[in-house]
């Protein structure tokens, strides 16, 4: 179940996971999902799967006025540390019918962010899936 | 925390916005986050930054047989006045490839919209930030 | 209100529709909301508005590393049967700035794919709209 419901709101130039670790160690969350996040980012950092369709991960940045469309995800821990896990789409309002995304590496806030935490009563772990080597969370 | 959870799913020609005004109030909701929206709009206004990367409010109009991807976003109130907050991501199918999305300042259903909204249990204020002069979430 | 949330992961190959469909079977699950889904899919295919601008019902189907960015919607009962209406957002990373989406009607897992589900303490249902014709959500 759900055990609180937090709203972090940044400011120009904080950076959006670095904050979000902050928060929810000042405030002792180690298990959330992320209900929502909107507001504007200058400057977005992906990781993607790579551009020659091998397995891998690569990175994708891009700078503007960028809205934050949506963002999807969870914080779960692996091995003490705190792993946020957060899928973003964006739109660069100079460019519409392009819109952006993937897996938030990095982002440095334009205006303002709005970040609302649902914090878990269980804690959600990471652990290495065996057959793909990837960190995958543990299912409930 | 989460006070509780509503449902509430819009007709062809209905003004999101607007109804979601007109059923908070009925309600007696003042503060929430919108956990989803999901359904089509015919006719959608969205307020973006600016196509100039000039500082400001400008506006970006699309119809169509508009699918809506996600919507995210929260209900606060700032001096007694209801303020909703809300970013969309849409796609004309007529387009693939070529997703739209930004602040929402109106929506016209096409065929229906559904929205899933979390009242909360503390009241979310906006308070005009100081140094950039925008109306801003209180953080939490 | 929400009854519980709950976490489903799922692995290379699996089908999201009809593991979802398992996973609440299991857990007694009948009315849901999704509150996101994060991951990626190596085949999708969505239900939208047909390409020539006519009411009814279509189909698009992409291949590739596609990432999800965002995945909303509701789990409710019809005449018995469990209905998942779930909205999605993906991008291809070999096609930055063309996301895709609509409603999901097949989506095939690539490396992982992380659902959360919030269970609701109260029914959704979805009855025929006598005016439209199509099924909706009987509304709180």
């Amino acid at each position: 179940m759900l055990k609180s419901v937090n709203l972090l709101r940044l400011n120009h130039g904080q950076e959006v996971l670095g904050e979000l670790t902050n928060y929810c160690r000042e405030k002792g969350i180690s298990s959330a999902i992320i209900l929502g996040i909107i507001g504007s980012l200058e400057r977005v950092k992906f990781g993607t799967a790579p551009k020659d369709g091998k397995w891998g991960w690569d990175f994708d940045e891009y700078e503007g006025h960028l809205s934050i469309l949506s963002g999807q995800g969870s914080l779960s821990v692996h091995e003490g540390e705190m792993i946020f896990h957060i899928h973003m789409c964006l739109i660069d309002p100079e460019k519409p019918g392009e819109s952006i995304g993937g897996h938030l590496e990095e982002g440095i806030v334009w205006a303002t962010v709005e970040i609302y935490i649902g914090e878990l009563s269980y804690q959600l772990e990471r652990i290495i899936d065996p057959e793909s080597g990837l960190s995958a969370l543990r299912t409930t």
